[in-house]
């Protein structure tokens, strides 16, 4: 009964390395005729968006991230110029620096590598470089500020060491502005000139044309300057030069995985729903969280180098499918929760509440086949001998024993999970699995009857965000013309001064006093301590 | 009146430098008066755990994690003296290997450190690893292997690189049976011996006495044996020899991290539910999941370092409170999914589902006020001149600034949150945010009366796997029986030829033919294909 049902939906395409199994999501047999119209739909409007049709219609933009492994199918020559040769500024530019062409100011080769940048512009870059490097023979060794948190920037700073002078930066934002990478950038630099370096000398740029951060990097004469485009969004820009110059960089074989994603477009791209592995994953999302986000989707690759997969899909599905309004304006507040690291790991940390506890999820198990040494980008990995740690079994039959253990004691739960499988782990198969779920999203969303490709509930924070900077202005203001400690400077009488919120102000005024900015003198009850500049 | 609600409902423990706030969940001004009963039979249940009961009575053990931060709670003389006696004996061991007289069998100091465990073994260590170690001036460099997947070894190794004859690896498993970890540990014995290195020189074992691993370290004459009780979870043992060993390796304080971790449970011993911020967190869980999981717990710590604090807790509380049945026998299917990596990181990835999309979560924010060189260990963190990336703002205030407007745009769309304030990031805080998320789970596990304690669903998992390696075997040996290539060979007739399951076989035959274990012929379908040994 599992046979012929595993056998009634497997789908290999032996040709990609890539098998899906679906035949453990308990939907029942005329599940997929029934859905079939609507999947034409998605395939309809997925056709539109590829040829060029706006498909971010609140923004008013294209939506191209297909076009950036096959320029071809770009809308103009102008577009399909600026792709290929974008590209073959990337080669170039990495090849120069492997060569020593561009080299540090002191004549030194760069050897390392500082990428900073946030969310789209760091999730993709840190999963290729773990995902495909190869320590100790990497061209670059690479490190990443993603975040403006001052310490995690010292921590970054302090493990390249004494390699500053040799380090190339790469700066990354398109729109030029988002505050985390202006902040990095600025504590980056200001590393540089402390030790005496020119921050100019050693930074690149990769942004939008004519943005902030491409005006400074002109204006200052940074190394080089690599565009991002309006119609490729954060989440899939990994396949342009966000994420292609690092991965070039470090010596990654970047062709590969555009060749890679471009094969899973052109099998995902035919509407066929059974053949077609996109449209396979995404009626399973909706069969298993009933169109609504009604289950999470755990994600479980058995491959350690796919550990930041999960978080990296975690950005993908759900800035794409979190969405409060349909296309229609009706309020939905749709979405899938992604959470996962990797097995047989996880099993240790959470498969007792899976197996056991509330049923409010389904797994996918990401499958690798070959064993070891698998990066297949020609630079010759080091093959260790497989050795057996019982007779006829290695560390790796233990791994799928793992895999398949889990998966059996999930099912017999009646747990539900898919089984994605590709033969092994290269930069081929790893642009395969970025195309494979780009389209999977794009398909989905069409299902439900929403717009993938913006991100409208970002803003928010974003503007809150610069309203508490702002208090915190007013707040200093206040106290340095206030002088010396007077009586009443509490955080709510401080707050009323300002016209600001009480409890914003305390939660601002509590940092800076813990920062050595302004002082306070402390009280009983907590919200009659004092604040001074 | 959300400023009144915040006063109210402030906990601030300006000793211990910690705050809650958990205002922003919108439980009624009553909730707290109606569960009191319940919280007051779970501060009991708790009591009576500390003092030795058998909390744990599915496996008839006693649960005695808070014991190693303070001894003379133990009940009897003989476990009083095993965890002195042990942290004196960490103490003495690193203290051993830092001064040199325990050295590398080549004379040169142990500079690098491997630590092999999964699980309860690995995420702890790898916690406070990145959280509290200062890159180049740490004692040791540490990497792990925390999964059975070669490859995943294979890149640990390269890492290492030309160190490992300075290498020190501590193996960390309390049945000693781990599958992972026995492999990661024979695995690792291949390495040393391929580059002329006899492993037992290198080797420390942390296990429970008696166990599998112990008699082999004892045999085999490992530099040092230290124990694990069957009183400690492993889920709960990072303040035991499990953690302790290689963080005081690595150079951190962790008399400091006990004293943290003791300082917390002297607070949240206390059964004053209002004064006791472990209780008013178990509190909260129950009223945002209605004490049933029905929303999922998002961690987001705004701090590089913390950023795996969040799967700490996945661990602990999914394994912990994902449970099928209650104390007394009935089905509940418990838990609470737990995930989360880092803010404003995540801002970027997924913050826009949360503000928009399915409402099935709650937050837990966690704030340090300390902005820089914070760890505080007496090692004379470098502290970098902080800059202003605006006038008088700096990178730390825009994290501030983030952590606030995001919790302001999820609450204006009815997203409930709590915030947890430390004052730094120590080794202190750090215990210290262990035992009061410890004891949240021990009070939780309480108040909606499921054991927290055992782990039954991890076995089925491992029970099939160890059904998939059999299966395995008897694959081998019918192909070898059969010799040369013979028709039939299929999947499907191999499975029935050794009773196995056709899907099982099927797919462990593709993972033998990847790795060049068995040889396979193609056929269409793809279950017609041949394999032969």
């Amino acid at each position: 009964m599992t046979w012929s049902r595993f056998k009634e939906y497997f789908y290999q395409n032996t040709e990609l390395g890539l098998a899906l199994d679906i035949s453990r999501i308990p939907f029942p047999e005329d599940f997929l005729a029934t859905k079939e119209p609507a999947m034409q739909a998605a395939f309809s409007a997925m056709a539109a968006l590829e040829s060029g049709a706006i498909a971010n219609p609140d923004e008013q933009r294209m939506v191209g991230h297909y076009w950036l492994r096959r320029p071809e199918l770009a809308p103009g020559a102008e577009l399909r110029d600026a792709i290929s040769g974008t590209l073959q500024r990337i080669r170039q530019f990495a090849a120069e620096v492997h060569s020593g062409a561009i080299s540090a100011p002191d004549g030194q080769p760069f050897s390392h590598l500082l990428v900073i940048g946030i969310g789209g512009s760091a999730l993709g870059p840190q999963l290729v470089h773990h995902a495909l490097g190869q320590p100790g023979r990497d061209r670059m060794s690479v490190s990443f500020f993603d975040n403006t948190d001052p310490d995690g920037i010292d921590y970054a700073l302090d493990a390249i060491g004494g390699k500053l002078a040799q380090t190339l930066v790469v700066v990354i934002s398109k729109s030029g502005g988002t505050a985390e990478t202006r902040n990095g950038m600025l504590e980056a630099a200001a590393a540089f000139r402390a030790a005496g370096l020119a921050p100019a000398r050693h930074f690149v740029a990769v942004t939008g044309e004519g943005s902030q951060l491409d005006k400074v990097a002109a204006a200052e004469g940074w190394l080089a300057r690599f565009p991002m485009w309006d119609w490729v969004g954060g989440r899939t820009s990994e396949l342009c030069a966000v994420g292609l110059l690092p991965a070039a960089l470090q010596g990654i074989d970047i062709d590969a995985m555009l060749a890679g994603a471009a094969a899973v477009d052109e099998v995902t791209r035919r509407p066929i729903t059974r053949e077609n592995p996109a449209a396979l994953l995404a009626l399973m999302w909706h069969f298993a969280t009933e169109g609504r986000g009604a289950k999470d989707m755990v994600i479980l690759p058995y491959k350690d180098r796919l550990l930041l997969f999960s978080r990296y899909l975690q950005q993908l599905v759900m800035e794409s499918l979190g969405k409060e309004l349909d296309l229609e304006g009706r309020v939905v507040n749709q979405g899938i929760a992604v959470y996962g690291n990797k097995g047989s790991t996880d099993q240790h940390a959470y498969v007792q509440q899976l197996r056991e506890g509330v049923n409010n999820f389904f797994v996918t198990f990401i499958e690798v086949l070959k064993d070891r040494s698998s990066s297949g980008d020609g630079r010759g990995g080091r093959a260790r001998a497989p050795i057996q740690v019982e007779p006829d079994v290695s560390s790796g039959d233990y791994l799928q024993g793992f895999y398949l253990g889990t998966r059996d004691a999930l099912s017999e739960k009646d747990r539900g999970s898919i089984s994605l499988t590709i033969d092994e782990l290269s930069p081929r198969s790893l642009g395969m699995l970025i195309a494979l779920y780009e389209r999977a999203v794009g398909l989905y969303a069409s299902l439900i009857g929403i717009n993938a490709y913006h991100q409208p509930g970002v803003e928010a924070g974003k503007k809150a965000a610069s309203g508490v900077i702002a208090l915190q202005r007013k707040l200093l203001a206040a106290l340095r013309e206030a002088g010396a400690p007077a009586e009443g400077q509490t955080a709510e009488a401080l707050a009323a001064q300002v016209a600001g919120s009480p409890e914003l102000s305390f939660k601002v005024l509590e940092h800076l006093a813990a920062n050595g900015v302004v002082k306070k003198q402390a009280r009983t009850p907590w919200h009659s301590s004092l604040y001074r500049a």
